[in-house]
């Protein structure tokens, strides 16, 4: 892959007044973990299992057809736990579950720019599984990074 | 295993102004996601990759002889990436990594009582790694609750 050529959001920038205050010479790319994602064979008996464990409630759900799930999201702060169903054998948390079986699937961080920080990604010379952002679930515009390019873990990139 | 008695956190109560401000009729259990856990072989190099790709910097590193682990933590808004590598090769984090490679291990949520939250886990009927809270890293208090209790996933409990 060639590299793209973005302006590197890592590097000291004479003119961001953010660099001096955080002492870290640069504003952080992730600014909340917007979800963990849990692949379940059940979504009903799950939402039943976090409410009646951790009274968690679900806030919203929503069968996302592109990616052949049904998600149920539960807040916890100002994140979420998302549990995840298949709705279609042949989506990716489909043959998750086929695989693995229940258990954590990816993680997702929010950045202000989805698009921004793909393209930072993508400089460090790392694999993505959506070259573009794209419509993710609640309004959100969301990109994947493959799991090879982050220590075996899948990691989207949510902008609300 | 025998129910314990403790009081329902999620039940309603009538001295519980908290009930009717939420409309959920109970305090939430879960305050924040602690920190995702990602086990790897190198600790240094999942460090490096995260810094060079998110900016994410090192704000902890402890060595938790009694577990057998490394971890650095990255700071995210209130939360936390914890990178976890084994030190010796009969812990669980060796284990795990020998069988299923690099990626998520747990997910920890932070709690007010460890204590109280680990008795209504129990309540519950669950499964649970440890029978009573105890020490974690960072002087927090700690407690681990079986994968097969949870939808594959296995949860830690954080009292800070």
């Amino acid at each position: 892959m060639t590299p793209i050529a973005v302006r590197n959001p890592y590097e000291n920038s004479d003119d961001d007044d953010a660099s001096s205050e955080t002492g870290q010479g640069q504003a952080p790319l992730l600014t909340e973990i917007d979800h963990i994602a849990i692949a379940v064979f059940d979504l009903g008996a799950a939402v039943d299992t976090y409410r009646e464990t951790f009274g968690a409630l679900v806030e919203h759900r929503e069968v996302v057809d592109s990616d052949g799930v049904e998600e149920a999201l539960l807040r916890v702060a100002d994140s979420y736990v998302q549990l995840l169903a298949a709705t279609r054998d042949d989506s990716p948390v489909a043959k998750f579950l086929a695989k693995s079986g229940e258990g954590l699937h990816h993680v997702a961080y929010r950045v202000a720019d989805c698009g921004a920080a793909l393209e930072a990604v993508k400089a460090q010379g790392h694999r993505v599984i959506d070259d573009e952002p794209r419509p993710g679930s609640r309004g959100t515009t969301v990109a994947f990074i493959h799991p090879k390019a982050m220590c075996g873990t899948l990691i989207e990139l949510v902008q609300e």
